[in-house]
This record gives structure tokens, sequence and C-alpha cells, in this order.
């Protein structure tokens, strides 16, 4: 199969003729499918209903250490939730705090107190004058928005297949001013990439110039495997005691897709320096998070392997929408050598890259279509893809009828996008 | 009947033999009562368990607006649960953002944002050197743990039964640096006072230097009245609008003492342009709270009458504790002359003021003796209450019987150090 640089002129007008007709045609369907965000599907929000049906009285609405989950007290949250949490971590269950419903609240807030009170005793980095904080690229919006908030100015890594470019960090890391980083690094947001064990060895191991330089661990998608074959990730936090850096990670997680967004439990792994440090802000900020909502998920879940259960039936229903997406990019831009796309083992997310310069003109042929994608260029700080090549695609909310309508819409807007760059139409703008 | 002050050496001793042998007998019983916290007791806690008996299923775990409370979305929270606040605080649901199940994690969230990012738009607090905070004295611990926490100066103004002195407050506040205060309008903490109508309205009226003067109205007590005889707090909002204030003040509240402390719903009410400066923040800070606690709540009490009734429940458990505690230090402490204290017709707390220079002595006296009060001197900033005279009583938890045991613990402790000072032995420490 030739590639389309290879076309002839009169062939890129042919090729461009016939996505138009196709995309004409699944535009007269009216179509409206929303692939913005890594929202679970209404068949996923199924599967926690035991949530609502347990009876919290048998054990007298308290928690195992005796202390009553209805009241004030246990600003960690509950042992069974550390535990848990504690497992699922790979550390101590002293190492955990287990909070409210929201992962991204408790990483702004963690941002926002190395912001204003510093690191262990640090300067607060709200004092450093244009502090730096690395943004793997592609990667989640959200992390940027927290670190903007902040006014820090974001330095741009770009991901690898084995995650970030690891010499351009290390390069990074000798200036003082950049205080830190936001990983993803199991099924990262938006490639799907789990950073490799060398990856995670360099970021355990590299001099940092700042002593009080952070790692955001986000893990949002720890055990959210697709299929048995799954991605193994090194545990940072071992790595990290070997060089003596365990003071580096702090790792945040919660069941947001594991029960319910926004509604489960959320929860912070460190080391003891960095715990203490959390807590000596808890302490003032609140006097303890909701312990029922933990109490119901420690009763459902009692380990590790009881949540890996749960997310067996999330595969199930996620990986035939992840397959058909690929199968539909497979069989529609394969061999065009127009776009390319990764085909994650786990998360929420496949990238997709298309032609230099074409991608926020593939958002809009979509958006005009009736299928909404993430913002072109929200997987760039600032909203800036400098390539302008990067599509986050998050198939979990549709059906898999809508993933193959979407998925079709997609590739005809990528065929169009592609054909009117190489006919010198892209120029225009 | 003689005050202390007028009774003769002889006589001291002699009250104070009478005291301490009394304090012995109390002390060989082994008591052991916590009235430290402002914490409801086990009964009150049996008030609601009608939430977990809830069958959501029924809307489909959906918000009036249709939303899926189980999914992602609606940042400011489900409309039935904005609209029941909208009640409680006396503004319109769009003036209410309902969020997650802290109070006191909203308003440190608030004083951070003003801390780092200013007031609609002004200079942030953290830039403005020496800025300060006007601590209503005695008042709550955390509040002032707030304001310490982000470097504020605390500033204090007295506590009068109108509410704080406001002749000081108006002289403060042609100062620039003074920021905002803390206020608690009804049944106040500690002293369960209500802010008289003249009070609340100079505090709408006021000039203030600072343009971006908050004043934070942490509801926690609204509706929590003991008798139906209740205080009757002035709309805020409404007499700031008369005087072109309404961005002035920022209100809270939870369902902390309603349903379950910690594990409730609480939320934020304020102007148009607070509401929309919060919500820059929310946007960055989570994607949504947890709708379906709020569905939960919102399913069982429909409206404000609802939880009125709800709030007569607790009365009835809290009313005999009150009346006991009165009781008791009437009989013991009346008319001594050494000793006053509050009857407020709600909230949580009583404030006994004992003789000055003598506050601490009875903390340790009722701690030695098994009875553990709120650590004296915390109801004012830095823990320093000059005339170490204020003693915050919480009498909600321990049981009827307890509280008599305690009351009359507390009682000898006020009778001992009260004679210890006029007999000159408070002054060798």
């Amino acid at each position: 199969m030739k590639t389309l640089d290879n076309f002839s002129v009169e062939e890129l007008h042919r090729f461009e003729d016939e996505a138009k007709k196709y995309y004409g045609e699944l535009k007269s369907r009216k179509v409206d499918i929303n692939m913005a965000r890594g929202k679970p599907c209404a068949e996923q929000l199924e599967l926690s209903t035991e949530l609502f049906d347990l009876d919290l009285s048998q054990c007298g609405y308290k928690a195992e250490d005796g202390t009553d989950c209805r009241n004030y007290g246990l600003l960690c949250g509950i042992p069974e939730c550390r535990r848990l949490f504690g497992e699922v971590f790979g550390v101590d269950p002293k190492n955990v705090i287990a909070c409210g419903s929201s992962s991204l609240n408790l990483m702004f807030d963690y941002f926002s107190q190395c912001y204003t009170h510093g690191v262990c005793g640090s300067k607060p980095w709200s004092q450093v004058p244009g502090y730096k904080i690395i943004a793997v690229v592609p990667g989640y919006d959200r992390h940027f928005a927290v670190a903007q908030y902040f006014g820090a100015e974001l330095v741009n890594v770009k991901m690898t297949a084995d995650g970030p470019d690891m010499d351009a960090i290390e390069e990074l890391v000798k200036d003082p001013a950049v205080k830190g980083m936001f990983c993803v690094p199991k099924y990262s947001n938006p490639d799907g990439i789990t950073y490799s064990d060398k990856t995670v060895e360099r970021l355990a191991s590299m001099k940092t110039a700042a002593d009080d330089f952070r790692v955001i661990w986000d893990e949002a998608y720890i055990i959210h495997d697709l299929y048995d074959e799954k991605d193994e990730l090194s545990n940072v936090f071992e790595l990290a005691k070997k060089y003596g850096t365990e003071d580096r990670f702090v790792a945040f997680a919660s069941t947001s897709k594991i029960t319910y967004p926004g509604a489960g439990v959320s929860a912070v792994a460190a080391s003891d320096a960095n715990i203490e440090d959390i807590k000596k802000r808890l302490t003032v900020q609140i006097i303890s998070y909701d312990k029922l909502n933990q109490l119901r998920h420690s009763f459902l879940y009692k380990n590790l392997d009881d949540l890996k259960a749960q997310m067996a039936k999330h595969a199930e229903i996620l990986r035939p929408k992840f397959a058909k997406m690929a199968e539909v990019l497979h069989k529609r831009l394969g061999g065009l050598g127009i776009a390319s796309w990764t085909d994650p083992k786990g998360g929420y997310f496949i990238s997709l890259n298309v032609d230099i310069g074409s991608a926020k003109r593939v958002g809009e042929l979509c958006r005009e279509c009736g299928v909404t994608l993430t913002g072109v260029g929200a997987t760039y700080p600032y909203g800036n893809d400098p390539d302008d090549a990067n599509i986050r695609l998050a198939p979990s909310c549709p059906t898999v009828d809508e993933i193959e309508t979407a998925a079709e819409v997609i590739c005809a807007a990528v065929k169009i996008a592609a054909a009117e760059q190489l006919l010198g139409k892209g120029e225009k703008e």
C-alpha cells in the first residue's frame, strides 16, 4: 500500500473526494457522540450497586479499630481502608492516608501546600521566582491546570514508549528552579503507556538540584487493566528507598474508576516525612474525611484481589470498545502513513497522532459531524500542542456501536485533513 | 450570700477545705469524661440511620435534573441540594455550591484561595506584608488555626452579648492590612451568643479600607436550636444587599451536626461575584463533589422544615445535658462571684468564665480528676487567653449523668482555684 505522501496530486484529490463523500454520509446520520472525557459508561456504573445494599449496622458502623464512622475522628482514615490502599500502592498502611472522594482534589491540595508552605520545611515554591514544573507531553490537562493555577512555568518533556524522555528530564532537574513533575506512570493519560522499569529507576536515582523536587505520582490507572496480559509497573517506593530518594515521590489514587467517579475514596501514599508534612496541613484543613464511604468500600473490598475481581468486570465492558476503536483505525488508516495510535493494555485513553499540523482540523471536522473529542491541544500545557498532532480518544462512555460510528467519523476526518494539508489547503489559516 | 472576695481568710480556708474534700470524693470515683469537643453523642447518631436505608434506585440514582449521581458532573452540586441549602442560608440556590463532607475544609480552601490568588482579582493576601485577620474572642480554635496557617496576624476583638465589639471592629477595618474575620453568628462557639440585628447590620454597613475584606460567616449552628423559643439571626445577605456589600460575606454550613459529623454535606453561599471567584478555583481543584451523598441527604430532607424536624430530635437529646450543666453551675457557683457562664438557646457550647488568672488551674484540676475539657486557652489565638478566664464546655457527647459528675468536678475545681488565688497561692507559678 502506498503511503499518502507518495500519492500524486490527482490521487490525492480522488482520496479527498472519497473521504469527503463518506464523511458526508456519516454527517447525514445526525450523530451525537461525546468522547471527550474518561467517563465510565452506564453499564460500568451498575457494577457497584452493591455499595447501596450493604448493611453497615452489622459492624455497628464501626471501623475495625472500634471507631464509630458516623462521628468525627481518624484524620488519616479508617485502618482497613488504609490497608487496602497500602496493598494497591505496595506500601505500608502507615504510609497511606485515606481521604475523600477525589484524588485530583488531593493533588491540588498537595501542590497548594508546596506552593504556600514548601516541602518538609523548604522555601515555599511561591517564593521561588520562575519556578518550573516538568510537563510530560502529551499529558493530562488537569495536571497542567493545577501547576498553572499556582503560577508554575511548565516545561514540556516528550513521552516515549518507555515513559518520559529521561535524558531531557535529567538535564532539566539540574536547574534548582525545577521543582517537580506530574506522572501517570501506569497506562498514562492519554497514551496508555506504562513507564519501563528503567524509567522508574532513573526517576528514583537521578540527582535533582532542588532538594524539594517532588514527583506527583498519579496512579489513576494502577489496577485498571484491560487484558490478562497486563503492564507491570515497578514499585517506585521500593526503588526510591534503594537510592535514598523516598521523599521524592507522593502517590495518589482513587476508586473513581473502580466504584463511582467523584463518589469513591481517594488516598495518598508517601514517605514518613511526607506523610507528616501532609498531616500538618490536614490537621488545620479538616477534622476527618468521610469515613462512612471508606467503610462502605472496605466492607466490599477486603483486599487487592477483591479490587482486581471488580476491575475484571470493568475490563469486560471496556475491552470491546478499545478493540473496536483499534479495529476501525487500523482498517481505515492503516498503511497510509498519515496517523499512528497507541494500543494500550489498560487505562482510559488512546492517543491518536495525526500528520503534523492537522489535529485541530480533525477536531473541527469531528465536531461538525457530531463527535465531540477532548479539546485538541488539551494534552499540552496552555492548550498548545506545538506539532498540532495529538488527539486524545476516550472510548469508555459511548457504546460499542457508537465507538464504531465515532471511529469512522474520526478516520474520515483524519483523511480529509491529511489530504487538505498535502494539497496545501492547510496553509490558509 | 456573700461573694468570695468578701470572705475572711479563715472563711476562705474553710471554703477551700470543703471544696478539696468534695473534689477528693469525686476523684475517688475514678471518673473518665471527655468534654473537649463539640461531638454528637451515640444517641444522636441513631437519628440518621434512615440515610442507610434509602433506595436511591427509585430515582435511578439521578438528581432531579437527570444527572446520574454515580458519575462525574455538576461541579456546583445537585440542584435539590443547592436548593435545600439555599433555604437554610436564605439565599437563591444559584448562590450556593453544595460540596463535600466538611465545611472546615471549605473555609480552609477559601482562605487559601484569598491567600494565593486574592479576592475577585485583588492582590493575594500572601503579598500583603503583615496582613491581619480579626479574631473574635473567645472563638473557635480551628478558625484561628486556618488564619495562622496562612501567616495572618490575628487581632483580638472581644465578644459581647450582642456579638463582637463593633466599635473595635469599625476602628480596626480602617487599616487596609486588615483583610477579614471569622464569625459564628448564630450560637457562637464557645459562647452560644447570636449576633444582634444591629451587629449584623453594622458588619454589613461598615466601611472597610480593604476592598477585599472578607467575612467568613460560619453558620455552623444555623438551625441548631435547643428550645422552641430560639434566637433569630438577621439575613446577612439581605442586609449586605441594602448596603452594597454583598461581596463581603461568604457563608458556610454543613450537615455535620444534622446527620453525621464529617460524613454529611457541606455548602458555601455567596454573591454572584464570589461564587464565580470560587468556581475558578474549583474548576481546577475537583471534577465534582460526592453527589451520591448529596442525593441521600436531599432524598431525606426535601426542605428546611424537614431539617428542622430533624433538629428538634437532636434538641430533645441535647436539652437535658445543657440544662443539667446549667443547674449544677447555678447550684454550686451561683452568687459566689467567682464565675459566670452562658446559657445558650442553641449550638454546642457553654462558655464558663472564671476568676481572672485561674482557668488553666481549673483545667488542670479537672484533668487530674478525670474530666477532659477543651484545652484552656484554645478559645484564643495562639492558645493565649490574656485573662486566663475562658473555659469552653461541650456538653453534647457525655450522658446526662456524666454531665452531672463532670459539672460537679468543674465546680469543685473552680472553687479550689478561686480560693487558692484569693489566698495568694496562685502567685507561686
